[in-house]
């Protein structure tokens, strides 16, 4: 499994993925599913993947060699971001087109799906879901997240706290507790967190950080936050129907 | 969907379930998923339902016939919460050979499951889960709760707080905020709450409830969680990274 978060925020953008892939429980490795694609002044573009790692690797190699194959736009030459979805929706395409009969023979799940987003000079910072299927859809001021993989654990503290005018840091942190959360439920996403923050209108990558098993930080937030969780609720008064 | 959960504690066992079914998002309706059968000083024994819906009132209605068909044992003279689990487990075959092949034809998911608990005279109280194939298994010290439906947005609560040491009360109190964050997150889970709490070796219902969209009590904790959790958050320290 996998958990992606992407954030689209007044102030910039969040972006976090884990590093666990398995085939089966007897086969786990470690994969980032975080690719950067950036030019100082010009484009900081952030992809993470989710699903069938071989599609999703495959299409992100189609991708990078749009320009060697003289397809254009290509990831730096792109003048929108719109386009860069597009694109990789194509590459999502051609992948499943060569490899699924194969999967379907051997009865494989073929799904894959991508988080994307960034900011192209000339325009404002953009995020997109594409589906399995290549088609893809816009984060809007109402829904200024999106989630991939594992996406049930760690939805409710994103939606009682992430609101657009969230700050930076508030995000990055409340990204955190939902990995955690994540984590803490389903054994198939993992450790290293890759966590990016892009801040509008600045095309420089703000931080790009791998935070590892033995963070400080982290470790301090999940004790803080189990703790937390367990004194409000002790908090709550008793029903007066028992 | 749905949302039930069973729990097994030293100090008796809670029950509650949503009354939410759907034939697609446009076709919405109102069924309790919970069903009593009790003798006072005898039995206590209680059924929660989630999955398609014709098979689970089916197959309780094939189970609650087996005395006029002249089967034993009955949910009224079974001597052991296993024989209950294993005669329910059988309901639920006889519907799936009977209906599976329209099923099949119709691409519809037949899928169904139980979670059945309680106490029969001369047994400690027991709590299983039984499965859309009719096989089961019993909650034991290690795992204190089963859920069924929806299980993902409530369960990190549950986690955190039910121990089999827990008192009733707690229980009752984690299971409402387990509902409310599953509520929160899926609108196929729906008020009101049925809610049973038993005392062990009491043989008698201790309380049951019907929880409506206005009880002031499921208000507060709606409200006060809310608030809580984001207070929790706020008082998370900044990272020293950014």
């Amino acid at each position: 499994m996998t958990y992606c978060v992407g954030m689209l925020l007044d102030a910039g953008m969040i972006f976090a993925s884990d590093s666990r892939t398995n085939a089966g429980v007897d086969n786990i490795a470690r994969f980032s599913k975080m690719k950067v694609y950036h030019q100082d002044g010009d484009r900081t573009i952030v992809v993470m993947s989710a699903g069938n790692l071989s599609v999703t690797q495959n299409a992100l190699s189609i991708l990078e060699l749009r320009e060697r194959n003289a397809l254009v736009p290509t990831l730096f030459n792109a003048i929108s971001m719109f386009d860069i979805a597009t694109i990789l929706g194509e590459s999502l395409r051609d992948v499943r087109r060569r490899d699924g009969p194969a999967f379907a023979a051997g009865n494989i799940d073929a799904s894959a799906s991508f988080i994307v987003g960034g900011q192209i000079q000339g325009e404002r910072p953009r995020l997109f879901l594409v589906y399995s299927e290549g088609n893809f859809i816009e984060a809007t001021g109402d829904t200024p997240y999106f989630q991939i993989g594992e996406i049930k654990y760690g939805k409710p503290i994103l939606d009682r706290v992430v609101k657009r005018h969230t700050p930076l840091v508030d995000a990055a942190k409340c990204t955190l507790v939902s990995f955690d959360s994540t984590m803490r439920s389903n054994l198939s996403v993992g450790m290293p967190i890759d966590l990016l923050m892009y801040e509008t209108d600045s095309y420089a990558i703000k931080l790009q950080k791998r935070i590892e098993d033995n963070d400080e930080y982290f470790q301090m937030i999940h004790n803080t936050w189990g703790d937390g969780l367990r004194e409000v609720f002790r908090r709550l008064p008793d029903p007066t129907w028992v």
